[in-house]
């Protein structure tokens, strides 16, 4: 057997393999927005290589340079804590108080099931996006952001209105497009402000803090 | 509006969500496996997504140096053409035969609604996958075979016994893995003959040609 980082290859690979197949679960994970056009609700393996082409496709239109590889490394490793944790709705603030420390465990529960070396190298990956400071991680955030917005809007604002979402709300959801490039918040902000006149928001509350 | 290329980014813009759009009918192009511990067909899409994830896992398993960005790109726009084509079984002698056209026809529809430059990218991208020929290419399709190798075994060869797959025929699909990755290649081999042991294959036809 091949030696590799002290540790025989065999053993290398039955424990990326554990991984890859805890990976799968991530394919029963639902979130509350469908695919484009689609009836069904979106799982968080689709929603990721659904940001992975996004990265590809507007990578140009990012204000800083960007390492497009840990773009793609974050986009496609940033829900995986979301086997344990679940998906949290972006709109239910109860749900995302205990986000933080229920994601926090996931990571560390699934993150170890790799190598360590390679384990590390995807909990600091992980950590980066949640942070969302580095251009990469801004992007990954803004495309994060994005994907939702063009998939409601092709949908007629389906899971807007089933969740009495206002446009208010949707701009302060979609706002970290703005930090990473200009050019697509100009495009988001084309479409809230279609959107309001399409009405497919719900109307605005009168007290946006309640 | 910044220009690019001779072209206003608003019209790239317009351009690329458009194609991005048009991706998500991947996510209804269904295949004939499941993912790990699940009864559904598997979408084009998040296999996709899994494949780019193996990138990321088992890269250091290939023989040859790789550009893993490639990869990445490779993997994730692999099966776009399917939305046109759809998925052609493995084991489906006349669908394979009519497969070449299909997808061509379907490269050429597809990657022409992004703006031109990008367009040709992806194609020639696809056309390397498709030739399976550059170490990149090579691995990618290794994983491409691998996963559902992985899958099946993992499902107690449910869709092998479904569709009446041999272990002959198993092995004749999993081959391109060792044109990659000899680490990768042993792996398939132990799932292979595991799967012969716990009878998760279709016996053996008396003349596999027929």
């Amino acid at each position: 057997m091949r030696q590799n980082d002290g540790m025989q290859i065999s053993d290398k690979l039955a424990q990326q393999v554990q991984f890859l197949v805890e990976s799968e679960k991530l394919k029963a994970v639902l979130r509350r927005n469908s695919p484009a056009k689609s009836e069904r609700c979106e799982n968080s393996a689709e929603h990721s290589w659904s940001l992975a082409l996004m990265a590809l496709i507007f990578a140009e239109h990012a204000d800083q340079p960007l390492d497009l590889l840990r773009v793609l490394k974050m986009v496609l490793i940033h829900d995986i804590v979301e086997i344990d944790a679940g998906d949290t709705d972006a709109f239910d603030a109860a749900a995302n108080a205990s986000k933080v420390d229920r994601e926090n465990r996931a990571a560390e529960r699934i993150f170890s099931l790799l190598p360590s070396g390679q384990g590390s190298e995807f909990r600091g990956i992980w950590q980066e996006f949640e942070a969302s400071v580095s251009p990469e991680a801004a992007f990954a955030n803004a495309l994060d952001r994005l994907l939702p917005l063009v998939q409601n809007f092709q949908n007629g604002g389906k899971s807007w209105r089933e969740q009495g979402v206002t446009s208010q709300q949707s701009r302060g959801r979609s706002q970290p497009i703005a930090n990473s490039s200009s050019a697509l918040w100009e495009y988001a902000c084309s479409l809230l402000a279609e959107g309001e006149q399409r009405s497919f928001y719900s109307p605005a509350k009168e007290n946006p803090q309640a």
